[in-house]
């Protein structure tokens, strides 16, 4: 079978790429409420592109946010059934002026696509259309495929819950796969066997009611950026652990054999820190750097603003400060929980000469996926027969909010097979998909649907 | 002489009004670089307003950076030269939105007119010009009258030093008077007898090279809010005592007489947190509202950025970010060594694991008038003939950092005469100067060349 997709893939490569760049060229910025027609526009040509690729049916459908793409090809109701996940929208591109090229004009160089969105995650869950355009045009399906490509990845996927559970029969399958993470290296293959969770707010701090001259009134009232700073300055300690009463409660502790397990995974601190340009990594005592990405909840300040941000000077006291303010979670913590705790912990410790709102962004759970599973163990065998190598498990830093829900409304597991690199700019300027990368996920996934329907 | 004056005024004060309104219609924002042409418009109108007034010579005087506008009115060598030293620039407008009526648009509501540089300095440094042409017009000029209007006072005077040393004939005078501060209020006048020095830095901080994704990196690289946010968090104590090295080491301690005179000026602390719509004011332990604004330093966190500022939510660890940080100083402190002090504590006190670049923007040295002199005096016998009441002395909060420079190469003392109010919205959106203000101080202006000539 290899050697008929391997024709087909290799006369259709050039073609195979420049979808996927027309598909980069649409700004689907979910969090902005300015690119409203940019995401129609991008769930329509997800849609027709499904068609093309050979879907018996694809559908632009509504939700009280973004629509979601859904799409089929059905072969046989006895056949197992894979529910491919994905999103069409992106992450913000600014700061702009830190990118090389204009982030919705993918710019090929050195083998990389440079865009928004290139590998999270357009340029990932379009593999799977084109894996199944293979399958399809060489007359090769194994298993039933679904498609479900949402546009509110980016902003938590608040309205996929309620779509999925209102569309349960639709969505019926054996395992969801997902492409929407990052491998350790070409030459160490890897698959994530969780995410972490999420709980995202936004603290505003108020003192006067005004911006004020800092002459004038500097000293005798409260500075909302100063006040602010020791808030945030007091959720770690010296150690760098989070002082956030209760905030590693439900934490399940990783044994001495699950840590061994996740420092097997090839590291190089020199390389790891020179290629971040840092002198020194910062992080939790005790642990790891994978540790600390992986099986520890952090809290990350995602942004913060306030007072004069011109050029040259003003010498105001000013009025508000806000930040916006992120954990990530590991099992069994709970982000509803967290998020409540967060919260709280920002109300409840400013003094009285400020007002503070907080307020929830999005969140999502933790999530695991067992490794003895069919779904994990036809995603090692793919990755091993294309790379050569068995993949190492292991555990992904980032969220995805959707896969407790996914999980829970349509009672399957869920299987990362990303083909990403970690240095592919996710949510920064100057994110790029490396075609190889690209290539290698669209020849490899067609081996997942053989090996899954093999099992079962 | 009184007679001749008010009516004289009184004919052309709707004149009067309008041309400082006209004045406030140039966009005169010395900090941006893309209001050059507006600032070289602002000074030619000032010129010109000059030699409408009667001056005998006006002219735009070239500096390194905006000009300084020079005119001059002289009647007798052998009579008291009064220098008047006021800016035509203005602190940038933003936050724009804020502003109810656009900050160059003057708009008058309830007798109070609503402009960027309504009350600093505009409004008031063109009470001298309306109080020169009441004297011209009314011949009854007692002074010989110079005025020095620069035009980079918000941005620390960086080119006036030099200027003036440059110029010290041209600015030979006796007294040097100034309008470019507060009064109590307008039942219970007063005159500053003192302004604090400044020393305005920025610090940046970077982590990564680049900008991260929050899930794959966070826990393991520093986040440089969260450093910077420790950084500022550190300045003060749980006291709001200044915790930088040698901080507080030049500072002239107030003795019991000094402290009491300074409490007696009339406070209701209710009254004063409300109008700034605060629960409880926040400052440095053991002292008043007056003294922690007046005989204390102080560091204002000015503004602040980094991370994703925009709708929604961005799970990014950002790569940089930056502060605006200011301290106030009072006597015998010196801009100079606090700047070095400042510049070296941001540096020192970051990890290893981001590189912190910190630079200066500018600084003025604290200035002290004494309240026995002839200016001091007359200024005093001025505000009580047109208020009925003897003004307080009091200790101004903000800075004007060419005060010490002036008296240095000119060797003559200034003296504050402000007549705005500390609810003015100085460097705030909304500044605004009472109309009642403007006709008051140029009603008071010439009583205060009248008494200055009589005693010399």
């Amino acid at each position: 079978m290899s050697q008929v997709w391997k024709d087909y893939q290799e006369k259709n490569k050039d073609r195979f790429l420049n979808e996927m760049l027309d598909l980069l060229r649409i700004p689907s910025v979910s969090a902005k409420s300015e690119h409203k027609t940019d995401m129609l526009t991008c769930a329509e040509a997800v849609k027709k592109s499904m068609l093309n690729a050979g879907c018996d049916k694809a559908e632009v459908m509504a939700t009280d946010g973004h629509p979601v793409v859904y799409g089929e090809k059905l072969i046989d109701p006895s056949k197992p059934t894979v529910l491919v996940y994905g999103h069409y929208d992106v992450q913000p591109a600014e700061p702009l002026e830190l990118w090389t090229n204009p982030p919705f004009e993918p710019t090929i160089i050195d083998g990389k696509v440079f865009a928004r969105g290139s590998a999270d995650d357009k340029g990932q869950f379009y593999m799977h259309v084109k894996a199944l355009e293979t399958l399809v045009k060489t007359n090769t399906m194994t298993t039933n495929i679904k498609f479900l490509i949402e546009g509110e990845e980016e902003v938590g996927s608040p309205n996929l819950g309620k779509f999925v559970a209102a569309h349960k029969d639709l969505l019926k399958a054996d395992v969801i796969l997902i492409s929407d993470s990052s491998m350790l290296s070409m030459e160490n293959p890897s698959l994530d066997t969780g995410v972490r969770g999420l709980s995202y707010i936004e603290v505003e701090v108020t003192a006067a009611n005004r911006d004020l001259h800092s002459g004038t009134y500097g000293g005798a009232v409260a500075n909302p950026i100063t006040i602010l700073a020791k808030m945030i300055a007091s959720c770690h300690d010296e150690n760098n652990h989070i002082t956030i009463p209760g905030f590693y409660d439900d934490v399940v502790v990783a044994g001495p054999e699950e840590r061994a397990l996740i420092n097997k995974a090839p590291y190089d601190e020199k390389e790891y820190s020179e290629e971040l340009g840092v002198k020194e990594l910062w992080g939790e005592k005790g642990y790891t750097t994978y540790e600390r990405t992986g099986i520890r909840p952090t809290i990350e300040i995602n942004g913060i603003w306030g007072g004069y941000q011109g050029e040259g000077a003003k010498t105001v006291l000013p009025s508000k400060a806000t930040a916006k303010i992120s954990a990530r979670l590991v099992p069994n913590q709970s982000s509803h929980k967290m998020t409540e705790k967060l919260l709280n912990y920002f109300t409840s410790i400013a003094p009285a000469s400020v007002i503070v709102k907080a307020f929830e962004h999005h969140g999502g759970e933790p999530y695991m996926t067992p490794i003895d599973s069919k779904g994990y163990q036809a995603a090692s065998k793919a990755v091993e027969t294309t790379f050569g190598k068995a993949p190492i498990p292991v555990r992904g830093g980032g969220s995805i909010p959707i896969c407790s829900i996914l999980e829970r409304e349509l009672g399957i597991k869920i299987i990362f097979m990303g083909f990403g690199l970690d240095n592919d700019n996710l949510h920064s300027p100057n994110e790029k998909y490396n075609i190889e990368n690209y290539y290698k996920g669209i020849e490899t996934i067609p081996y997942f649907h053989k090996f899954f329907a093999d099992m079962n």
